[in-house]
C-alpha cells in the first residue's frame, strides 16, 4: 500500500458512514443536491490553480503507450536537472488526480452551464489527492465534502451555511467555534493605513497573531513593508477583546471611512444579525485574524474549529466572486464550505464520540449444527432478511467454540442454535451474546420473537 | 474532462445511489461487512496480475519531483523504441491506479490477516480505472460492487451469492438470467477426450457457441489442437437442451469417470439442490460454455444477463481457491461475485426502471419576496427541516417567474408564498407545483399542514 493512504475496515467504515451520512442529510435538508466528478481530470485543468507548491503536489498520470516517443529529441539531450523533470512531465502526462474538489466544480459549472438552473446549489463528498510528505493526521488520499451555492450574491447563503455548520456538528455531537471574517475588512486595514497594496503581506502575519502575538508580528510585518506608523494604528483594532459587538463597534468607529472596511463591516453585520433569528448550539466569534487562503476568497471567510481537541480546521470556506472566470465564465458568485471527514474523525475518536454501532453489522447469526440441521437454520435467517433484518448462518460446520467467537469478534447479538435435539423437538436456542443468557423459543415464533427482541433494544 | 470519464449530475447521482443503496443494503442483510482500499496500489501490487494485456491497461502515476534523475543513464542514451517506454515505466513510477477490487482486496486480506476473523464476508462499493479505448458504454471510470466470502470451503456460499443475486435484482427490477458452470465440469471435459493440457484452447473457443454456433466451434478447435475424434464425443454434451436436470443427467452419464468431471458434476449438484429450497425470481440456467477468467476461478463460474436488455453481463463471479496465494498466503479459497454499476444504470435506463425520485431533492421552496417577509419564510423552512423534511428559501429577491422556473426545473413539488399581503394576514400560500392548485393555510399551522400532506403523497 503506497505511503500516506490508508486501508479501512468494516468498523472504520460503519464510523466513516456516519460523519458522512450526517454531513449528506443535513445539506440535503437545505435543498443542496449532489454531483460527482471524475478522479482524473486534464492537467490543462489543475495546473496553475494552486500556486507553485500546490502544482508540485498534484498526482500526475503517466499516458498510455510509447509516451517516450513524445519527448522533444532536444529535451532528451539535455543535461539532467530537477528543471528538465519539470519540463518533461507535460510531454509524458495530460491527466491528473483532482486535489480539490473546488477547482472541478467550477470545471462542471462552465461545462455544464446550459444544463443548471442558478442558484445551484451543491454538494460534492469524494476523495482528493495530494503528494504531500505523510505525517500524523496528513494522508495522500483523503475526503472533502463540499457545500456551494453558486449563482446568488445574497447574504442569506452565508448565514445558512453557517446554520448548516452548526447543525452538522451539533448533529456529530463535536462542540466547536465558528469564526468568522470578511476580506474588505482586511482589505479596508490596508486602506485605513494607505498601503492597499500591501493587504497579502498584512494578512500574511497577521495570520499568525495567536501563536506569536503582536509584537512578534509587527516585527514581520516591517520586513514585510508596513511602516512603523501603520502597524501602531492597526494594533488596537486587532487586539480588541469582547463580544462580536464590541469587535464591530470598534471597526466601525476606525473603518467606516474606508471603501471597504465599511462595505466589509456592512456584511459582516449583516450576516449576525440574520443569525441571530435562530438559535445556535455553537459559538460564533469574528475573529479579525483569519484570512485562509485569501486571494480566492473575496467577501465572508469562515473557519470552524473544535472546542475540545486541538487540532487544525475541520472545516472552512468563504465567498468567492470569481470562481468560474478562469474557465471562461466571469461574474459567477458563490459561497461555499469543505467539511474535512478525516479530521472529523479524528476529533470523535479522541472525544470517543462515535456512537455504538449496530445498524450495519450482522444481528442474528444461526450455528451450522450440519447438513441435516441447517436448512431450517438457512429457511429462518431468510425469513429474518425479509422483515429486514441482518442474518447469516456460520457457512462451515465447525467447532461450536470457533462459531461462538466468530459471532463474539463480529460483534453480533444474538446466536441462534438449531441442533440436533432442538431440531427435533421443533425448538431453538436463543443466546443474547451481551447478556450471556439463554432461552427456548418455538421455531414457528422464532422470527417474531426476535423480531421483537430487536425492537425492545 | 478526460475521454472515458464523466460527471453526474444530480438526477444521474439520485439514479446511482439507487442502485448503490439496493446493492448494499441486500450485502448487508445477508451479513457482509464493508472495506474500502486507497484508490492507489504500489505498481508491484498490481503488475502480472491481469495478463499482458492489463498491465498496459493500468494506469500509472508519475514519481513526484525530480524523476529523469532516477532513470538509469544507460536507458537514457537507448535509441528510442515503443519498448523503451515499458522499460522506463517501472523507473519513474511506482504507484497506479487500482484495474479492479480483487486484487486490493487480496493484499488487504493478507496484510490484516490478524486482525481478520475468518470466514471473512465483505464488500467493497469503489470506482476502478482502465486505460481502454473509451465506446459506447465502457468507461475509463467505473465503479464495481464486489461481495466475497474468504476462508470457508461451503458451497452454502455459492448458493447464498446466488440468492443475493437474486434478491438484489429482484429489488432493482431488472429481469435477469442466472447462468452457472463449474471449471472442473470443464476440466472432465478435457479430462475425457484425453487432453486435460488443452483445457483453455477448449474454453476459449467453447466460449463462443452461442455466438458463431458449433460447426464454428469445432473448426476452432481443430486450429488450437483439439482432435476431430475429441470434437465429436464432445458435442453431444455442449448441445444438449432441457432442464438444469437433463443437462446434469447426460453429463453424469458421461464425465461421472472422470475425476474433475465428477467432482464439478458434483458441487454443481448441490449448489441447485439447496437452491431449490428457496423460491427465485430469476432463472438459474446450467451453461456449460461459461468460462470468464477461466485461469482465475477453480470452482462454480457464474454470469449473469438481463432479460430484456442486450448488454454484456452485469454480474459475475466465481469460486477462487487461491486468492491470496500470490501475496504470500496460500491456501485461502474464496468464492464472490462483481456487480457490475455502470451497465446495470443502462438496463434501468432502457426499461425505465428508475423509481421517481423525490427522496433526496428539495421538498418545499419558500419564495423569497424580500427582506421584510424572508424571515417567516426562514424560519418556517427551519421548522420543516427539524421535522425531515428538505427545504429551502430562494436565497435572492427575484422576480416571480424566475423563482416558479426554479421550483420547476428541480423539480420541487410545493412552493410557499409568504407575501406582504398575506403577512398581514397571517396566512401562507401553498401551491402544489404537479397539480397547480393552490390553498391558503394559516401560518401556525402551516409546518403541520406540510407534514401531513407530504405523508399522504
Amino acid at each position: 500500500m503506497p505511503k500516506g493512504t490508508r486501508d479501512f475496515g468494516p468498523i472504520q467504515m460503519m464510523r466513516r458512514n456516519f460523519i458522512f451520512s450526517t454531513i449528506q442529510q443535513v445539506f440535503e435538508l437545505y435543498g443542496y443536491q449532489p454531483i460527482e466528478t471524475p478522479a482524473m481530470e486534464t492537467l490543462d485543468t489543475l495546473l496553475g490553480k494552486y500556486g507553485d507548491e500546490g502544482d508540485k503536489l498534484i498526482f500526475k498520470i503517466l499516458n498510455s503507450g510509447d509516451f517516450v516517443s513524445k519527448i522533444p529529441t532536444n529535451l532528451l539531450s539535455e543535461a539532467i536537472t530537477p528543471d528538465l523533470s519539470r519540463r518533461i512531465t507535460p510531454e509524458i502526462t495530460e491527466k491528473a488526480l483532482r486535489y480539490d474538489l473546488t477547482v472541478p466544480f467550477a470545471r462542471f459549472v462552465v461545462q455544464h452551464r446550459d444544463e443548471i438552473t442558478f442558484p445551484f446549489k451543491r454538494y460534492q463528498i469524494q476523495p482528493v489527492w495530494r503528494a504531500d510528505r505523510p505525517q500524523k493526521g496528513r494522508y495522500r488520499e483523503f475526503y472533502q465534502c463540499d457545500v456551494d451555492v453558486i449563482g446568488s450574491d445574497s447574504l442569506q447563503n452565508e448565514t445558512e451555511l453557517i446554520r448548516i455548520i452548526d447543525r452538522i456538528f451539533a448533529d456529530l455531537g463535536i462542540r466547536v467555534t465558528i469564526k468568522i471574517n470578511n476580506r474588505k475588512i482586511l482589505a479596508g486595514m490596508a486602506e485605513l493605513i494607505g498601503q492597499p497594496e500591501r493587504l497579502t503581506d498584512l494578512t500574511v502575519a497577521l495570520d499568525k497573531l495567536d501563536k506569536i502575538g503582536i509584537e512578534e508580528v509587527k516585527k514581520e510585518w516591517l520586513t514585510r513593508g508596513i511602516t512603523e506608523k501603520a502597524a501602531t494604528e492597526l494594533q488596537p483594532l486587532l487586539t480588541v477583546k469582547g463580544s462580536n459587538q464590541e469587535i464591530i463597534n470598534t471597526l466601525q468607529t476606525n473603518l467606516s471611512h474606508t471603501k471597504n472596511g465599511k462595505a466589509g463591516l456592512d456584511e459582516l453585520n449583516q450576516v449576525l444579525v440574520l443569525l441571530a433569528n435562530y438559535p445556535l448550539q455553537s459559538t460564533v466569534e469574528v475573529d479579525l485574524t483569519l484570512a485562509r487562503g485569501l486571494n480566492y476568497y473575496t467577501g465572508a471567510i469562515i473557519e470552524v474549529k473544535s472546542d475540545d481537541v486541538i487540532i487544525g480546521s475541520i472545516c472552512g470556506g468563504g465567498r468567492y466572486d470569481d470562481l468560474t472566470g478562469i474557465f471562461g465564465m466571469p461574474g459567477v458568485s458563490g459561497v461555499g464550505v469543505s467539511f474535512g471527514a478525516d479530521r472529523i474523525y479524528d476529533v470523535l475518536e479522541h472525544t470517543e464520540g462515535f456512537p455504538g454501532f449496530t445498524q450495519t453489522s450482522t444481528q442474528v447469526l444461526f450455528m451450522n449444527f450440519g447438513d441435516k440441521e441447517s436448512p431450517i437454520a438457512y429457511q429462518l435467517a431468510e425469513e429474518l432478511r425479509n422483515s429486514g433484518i441482518r442474518a447469516e448462518v456460520y457457512p462451515d460446520v465447525a467447532k461450536l467454540k470457533k462459531q461462538f467467537q466468530y459471532a463474539d469478534q463480529n460483534h453480533i447479538p444474538i446466536v441462534v442454535m438449531i441442533g440436533e435435539s432442538e431440531l427435533t423437538e421443533g425448538k431453538a436456542t436463543v443466546r443474547n451474546m451481551i447478556t450471556g443468557l439463554q432461552s427456548d423459543s418455538s421455531i414457528g415464533e422464532l422470527s417474531a420473537n426476535i423480531r421483537s427482541y430487536l425492537l425492545s433494544l
